[in-house]
């Protein structure tokens, strides 16, 4: 390890993606990017008796295939870090009772898997750990009852909501050189605009991506073009736009900028504004995008998954959304 | 930073204690300990229209009354590390807007405390960060009327019940040599016993801090002897005699043993078996142990926070609880 740091940012020059694993619940499923994701559900249940047993078992799916592809047993990982949308980080820990090794439950809302491969990619470069597995889950319905309501209630979304992405989503991290690697993440701030409006995510959340990116491109005294693409996690069709405004009012030049929540479902799939929730960016980046790097469409791109740390109770005080975004860079090693 | 790891267990000769600051309840403010709290509250609300609302004045307390002992601005702080019990750790997030650093939010439920420890001692180890301020919080109230019944229903407690502990704690750690430095860590794998009874967190937990203690007393060769007090973070009296059992059992060898939550209110206090919540291990160990250790009565203490991954959610699907434990080692530098 060799230290790199300006400001929020920390540099790698030996942290590899060793394996990724995405499995993708039934709506992720029948859209553009299906055939990019390992596993397809057909349904929402599974055949379990709740939706939280479900989760879990999407998430553990997503473990599992991961190891397989790199020949790994469970006890092989030597610390797990990972967390997902439900109280109590539910899936991660009950998946974990499963799991013979240590484990680091995080969270950052939608942003949890900006921060899981940070730390991730922090204690793998230190030495500190030789490997990690990162992960993260949600599902549809878990999440709406918790958040919002029921989706069995049926009751009409708005015009600005957006649509929990079903799955889980798991990377292997260590010092093995592979195809693409973390290059540098920067470590988000909270960030409040005073937004309260639970049914307008991408509004809230838009200000802490432009503040991660804004702090990324000083700290590594980058310009936006620099990457092939610049991509936030969840802000979805409305907060993709304020996003846009922000980089051109303050003159960011870039190649390519979009949205994972714009890209998971097709504009005849009934999600409202586009996808959101930690497995969200985490099918879109580790699912597609991981991919399309590996066939050197992209060599550069700056993932900034973005969480509204949303909570009902502080909602019905009338307490405003605080948002946080962690960024990291993935970049096709030469 | 020299490497030096064995199993689960990292070892630092670099990671000192800079600060610490607590602030405690009414009840807590009326325990044992009251005369080693730096703030004590005279009510649950302090004035507040919600108890959350009261929580992370508590919590903003902990952090200021840290920072003001070593005249550091919030801003000098290059990383916080910490979370709370409130689901979408509340009353962490709604904090961090007021900090101009980065966050991490961490949930281990009550071994929060541990967790974070153990985070900021591997980033400032490895010169990743400079320095760290590691903070929890809980609350009585808002916990009760989360995990359980709110207080004012006014349900009658069962014998094995445990006393959630009010107020905040905060740790500052970075390279600067002072009078406790953290010696080594030891991460928690998540244990499970297939205990479901949601009153009797101890028993669940047990296992979890024993696996742990086994495990740091294999990777360090160490006996239970080196240590001049073991103590487990919230098991309370009840879980405290399992942890006993345990011990003996495996014919462990101790100096002392004992449990934060039998030590932070006394026994005419209406608190059931004892303390629990991230606050109540995180008042004994920073607000009294600390103290104790720069007074030279203790030299060595294995301190190991234990979190019941309780969901409520899970609960009411007949669900077991899944718990972990994270250890850390405090030292007086000699």
């Amino acid at each position: 390890m060799s230290l790199n740091i300006s400001g929020n940012t920390h540099f790698f020059d030996d942290v590899y993606i060793v394996a990724v694993a995405t499995t993708a619940g039934k709506v992720e499923s029948s859209g553009p990017l299906k055939n990019y994701f390992d596993k397809r559900y057909p349904d929402h249940h599974l055949g379990y008796d709740s939706y939280e047993l479900a989760e879990m078992k999407m998430l553990e799916d997503a473990l599992t295939i991961a190891r397989e592809k790199v020949n790994l047993n469970a006890s092989d990982i030597q610390l797990y870090i990972g967390g997902d949308l439900n109280n109590q980080l539910t899936s991660s820990h009950y998946v974990a009772r499963l799991l013979p090794s240590p484990m680091y439950g995080v969270y950052s809302a939608c942003a949890t898997l900006g921060q899981s491969i940070q730390l991730a990619s922090l204690l793998v470069s230190s030495g500190h750990i030789k490997n990690s597995q990162v992960f993260v889950s949600s599902h549809n319905a878990t999440a709406e009852r918790q958040f919002r309501y029921p989706n069995e209630y049926g009751i009409k979304k708005r015009d600005t909501s957006t649509f929990t992405a079903t799955g889980g989503v798991s990377v292997i991290l260590d010092k093995t050189p592979s195809m693409v690697r973390i290059e540098s993440i920067t470590i988000g701030r909270v960030i409040d605009m005073q937004q309260k409006n639970v049914n307008d995510m991408g509004r809230a959340m838009a200000p802490a991506a432009f503040d991660t990116l804004k702090q990324h491109l000083l700290d590594t005294k980058r310009k936006g073009t620099y990457y092939d693409l610049i991509i936030t996690g969840d802000l979805s069709t409305y907060g993709k736009k304020i996003m846009q405004e922000l980089i051109i009012k303050e003159n960011i030049e870039v190649n390519e900028y979009t949205d994972c929540g714009c890209l998971l479902y097709s504009d005849c799939q009934d999600v409202n504004m586009g996808g959101s929730g930690p497995t969200c960016s985490g099918l879109v980046t580790f699912g597609y995008l991981y991919k399309k790097m590996c066939q050197g469409i992209y060599k550069r791109i700056l993932v900034l998954p973005t969480g509204a740390l949303l909570s009902p109770v502080m909602v019905n005080q009338k307490q405003s959304i605080p948002c946080v975004s962690h960024a990291f860079c993935l970049e096709v090693v030469q």
